[in-house]
């Protein structure tokens, strides 16, 4: 059942790899289909080379194994958690991906600094709060989530499709499995860029609203025109 | 009609993937025909992957499709600015790639710190200022187009084949398309080191002019003697 | 004799090349059979094109050549060391992998920042001391091992499967030679999203203790539940 | 005729573009025959694509072409400047390699800051003095050789294979064209690490005389025991 989502998912986890965000079997990627809410996610500590559409895993959004013979990715609690909260997202990723994952790991949002940035996140990459001890302890990757529906309480989700988990690494998404694939592949680069800007110039500021409005919405507003109609 | 520039300018596109300069649909190269006044520029939002000669975009110098089912890349209004300013040229290409952007975003000239760049550019290669409100919010891609010519009011674009525009990315040209990514590939080069030399030591200066005389004139002066007459 | 771990030995060795942790014949990787105490060990100067499971070299844990036409890897005394000292571990990797080569230049331990170092060091990566005149001027191979195992002597080396030797660079192992080629290629991955990290926020703070015991535990205590059963 | 050298220069060259020290046509290696004194180099502004064997370039000493229908490289004079002045080398390579050249347009020599470095090169790799304004403007790739020379007059090119021309990049040699490249992809190496040591400990001291002669000598000196026999 779900063979099409399968299908997309499977794909979606070895572009990961085709990117390089990736090695072993770092990273997970997840779809879910809003009518069933049925999400099919990454099996556990599986090599990206072992992967196929078959031993993907089929959850409810409650975490209860539909269809699979192995155990689902240790991060689906969280993956679950930004179903259940971003109601408009239809795919999820998470990585280690190096660049990224050095905002995280210094707890710093990552600063628009240009078009390219703009072209995606409208606003700064932001990075959740700390865990608690208490979050950390008891039903952690749950709370991995909720810390970052948290961060975005006052942010619209599908216009920042990415976050960064505070001494651990980026979560993205989007309509769909590949869209959240591509989120990270983009966060990667941004944050590249973002890192290298500060070592040509410490102090530089962010981009200006209307740079960021104008490049943001040339894409994604009502009266975007980027692209093919 | 144009079969020989459209697979030039089809070719030229194709070779930002093999140097690395885009990921997706960033980034495109244009080439101007000047007896007809026509551009063929790469189509907007589309993959390296489904490029041919075929769906290249053919505009008139007042961004007029003359021929092509496809609309012309969303940056056309600014390569038209350029071949319009600069008469010298034939081929203009754009990319977001890491390290020029990085120069680009932190709003700084790259100063020609080495005999690499003397060999190409007969100067630091220049950023322009920030767009200002008005600017960005009526004629976007125009504007950006003419804050390139304004910055270039003093330079010879034939002596410095690229900018970089504050807050976004490097624009580069030459005497035709593939010129214009020879440029871009080597602007790349050119930003990595600049940022290295200034890690290693944060307060070095620029080469003398008499080494950059003499780089950039052996291989562009009247006297040039590099490589096969 | 010995031919599986011959197989598991050449096998692991090749894996340097792929993961791009070497160049030329730097590096080597080891693997012991703790039945009969016999070490199987890459070849000196030999480049990973030419290795084949046959001129593997075979030595016993004093050194002696057991089987085999080539010298062993000249750092065979090292290896030896930690297989004498660390009874649990079953192969030992040495390279000079650029990133975990820069901390150990810097003769600074790389701090735990993220969970991606926690999945596989229970702490900091250590760095050895400096060795003495006398330690380099006689037997610095075997010296070499000494000063790993003293760092060692309130650490437990199954927890932490990686060293940095100061002024040199890292030694990594595990349970067998492919294991210990792992710790190789995420110590390079830790120790470059470290340097990132410093980049982005140079007073950065390690990790708190409740959370590199979560992301340890959760992969290598009693109570593992990452990957299938 | 030199068809062996010829062929051994060829393959030198193609090196350059497998370790990815060059795009385009940058970089060049050249072998000597010492005893007829024709020194085989690749031809100026070729793409490492189009080289032959038969299209390297034969001159003497003083740069006479003997064979050849192309021109010689541009950096021929900097070559045969090091023939006649270090009788024990037999190969000279030029890149622009990136790690390198930062260091070499940051004016700084490359301290000795590890094993890596100690391996290959018996002290820092030199940097040249800028070149004055007389020897830029006249004879200047011949100058440039000189201030090479000038630079080793109290060093053994044997022992540090390399050095950094101030404001322009690498210049690596060895007993035949090969090693020059070997030495080549080595400095790259060494520079990387050298500017990452320095990031994460920005007064980081080079290592004791000790360990650089253990490292050099053993591979080098009488004495050597790195490698098979």
């Amino acid at each position: 059942m779900h063979e099409e989502l399968r299908q997309a998912v499977y794909e979606a986890n070895k572009q990961l790899e085709v990117h390089r965000l990736v090695i072993y079997s770092w990273g997970n990627v997840s779809g879910i289909d809003r009518q069933t809410g049925i999400v099919v996610i990454k099996p556990s500590g599986v090599s990206y080379a072992a992967l196929t559409p078959q031993n993907m895993v089929l959850v409810d959004l409650d975490g209860r194994i539909v269809e699979g013979d192995l155990k689902p990715s240790s991060d689906t609690a969280t993956h679950l958690e930004l179903y259940r909260a971003f109601e408009t997202i239809g795919g999820v990723c998470h990585t280690h991906s190096p660049k990224a994952t050095m905002w995280a790991q210094a707890c710093r949002p990552i600063p628009c600094f240009g078009t390219t940035h703009a072209d995606y996140y409208y606003g700064p990459v932001p990075v959740t709060e700390a865990m608690t001890e208490a979050e950390i302890k008891d039903d952690y990757e749950r709370n991995t989530g909720k810390v970052i529906v948290r961060r975005f309480s006052s942010l619209d989700p599908r216009q920042v499709p990415a976050v960064l988990v505070a001494n651990h690494g980026p979560f993205t998404w989007g309509p769909n499995a590949a869209a959240a694939v591509e989120s990270a592949v983009v966060l990667e680069q941004v944050a590249d860029m973002a890192l290298g800007t500060l070592l040509v110039h410490a102090r530089q500021d962010a981009v200006s609203q209307v740079l960021l409005d104008k490049h943001y919405l040339r894409k994604h507003g009502e009266n975007a025109y980027y692209g093919q109609r």
